[in-house]
């Protein structure tokens, strides 16, 4: 079943209520809550309402939608016969607290396990990254681009992207991940779901990161795929939650990377 | 001597000339140079072009002041009673070539050792973080509003930010960055000199590099500077070429890095 009308113009006003939320407070003073109980996970009053904001278009609209959500929502999974919402109403809270304009609201639609819509918004820059139904566009001042991933063969010619070291520092890790980045032609640190919207984008030609939630990447799988790009957890099998990801634009560019990887 | 009111008008029109160029080939395919003989140091014909404009103005309006510049004047340095322009024409190069809007536009204006002008432009984001004689601006279509750094004077409440771990694996500089990165409340890596403009404009607590070029961080000291913040290399000189550097909003928080790094 393909995406609706309804459902598209709706993801849109959502990114838009959205919006009006993380503007109000980036930058501004805001109380950081953190969330986690070893550790920091920050969380802010614009997290929680961008995603109150989303989340009421789809109770109106959607009444018997699912939903899985950072905040309010996060035990929530995929399921068979179900249209399910996945909403990180900001990705990159480190970043959006640190005023570096690399944060987004994502938004995904699913049917089961088949991606239907996704959104990557970034209001602060004025850019949206979106997907329905296989194909991407970029969307600046209402105008909207079809994007496609790039040709790279090989990860000696990549450009590869990550959001921090941490990931990788695991023993059984480390030494894979040294054998892909020392590969790459560039790694790059930082960035949060802005790599795979660039990899969709056709500018970076891997992202490789672990121990996601549901919601930090589901929104992103239908951007990534609708451009031509491919996303699989480290065994190669589709991504329908949380966990570890490898993302490429070009298929042998997965293949290699794949076969490095999987060996965890 | 304080800068002179030519001087500002012109370093404005610079980070417009220099925009121009950058954002002719931000997204678009561009050819990539490497000019590192080992690893990789991407520079593109933008950064040249951009660098060129930059140039034309100073040496049409300034023909006896120095240079200092990434591409055509790197071997350039801060001499007593010369007028030198410091130039970095994209500063994150790494975060251009992948089509992520932290990268930006440097100039600085230096009287000998003194900082008399910065100007860190970000144009696709469309932001500029600027100082003279002592004061730091933020500038976003085209109204300035003075912006400071904000109090923080312990280290486990710090904002910490870096572009990249590399930086800190010598098995000398690991354990010190260790000791100062686990102590942080946050770490963040990416950035490149987007993380020196928040940390003026009260976002980012602390911003600690190592062997960063004149042109990476001279533009940025009044900037700094102007709003209020400390930086210093790592035994606590001032920044008068490129090193290592360690910037904060708050000098109880420098003391308290300086207090572990300078053990190197």
């Amino acid at each position: 079943m393909p995406s609706t009308p309804r459902q598209i113009e709706l993801v849109h006003n959502m990114a838009k209520a959205a919006a009006k939320e993380t503007l109000a407070h980036f930058r501004a003073p805001i109380n950081v809550e953190n969330k986690a109980t070893i550790g920091f996970d920050p969380v802010t009053i614009a997290d929680k309402n961008a995603e109150k904001a989303i989340i009421a278009i789809i109770t109106e609209n959607f009444p018997n939608h699912k939903l899985l959500s950072e905040e309010f929502n996060a035990e929530g999974s995929l399921k068979e016969d179900c249209l399910s919402w996945v909403i990180d109403p900001i990705d990159g809270t480190r970043a959006y607290i640190s005023g570096l304009p690399t944060w987004a609201s994502l938004i995904g639609l699913y049917d089961g396990f088949t991606p239907l819509l996704g959104v990557m918004d970034q209001p602060f820059v004025g850019e949206r990254f979106w997907a329905a139904d296989g194909n991407t566009y970029w969307r600046v001042n209402n105008i909207d681009k079809p994007i496609k991933t790039r040709a790279c063969k090989s990860l000696s010619n990549a450009i590869l992207a990550t959001t921090a070291p941490h990931f990788f520092e695991a023993a059984d890790i480390a030494p894979l991940w040294e054998e892909v980045s020392s590969t790459a032609n560039l790694t790059r640190y930082g960035g949060d779901s802005y790599n795979y919207a660039l990899l969709a984008a056709g500018h970076v030609d891997a992202v490789i990161e672990r121990d996601l939630q549901a919601y930090d990447i589901l929104p992103l799988r239908p951007i990534i795929e609708g451009a031509g790009g491919i996303i699989t957890d480290w065994q190669g099998n589709p991504v329908t939650s949380g966990g570890h990801v490898i993302a490429c634009g070009d298929r042998a560019l997965h293949a290699q990377i794949l076969n490095i990887l999987s060996k965890t």
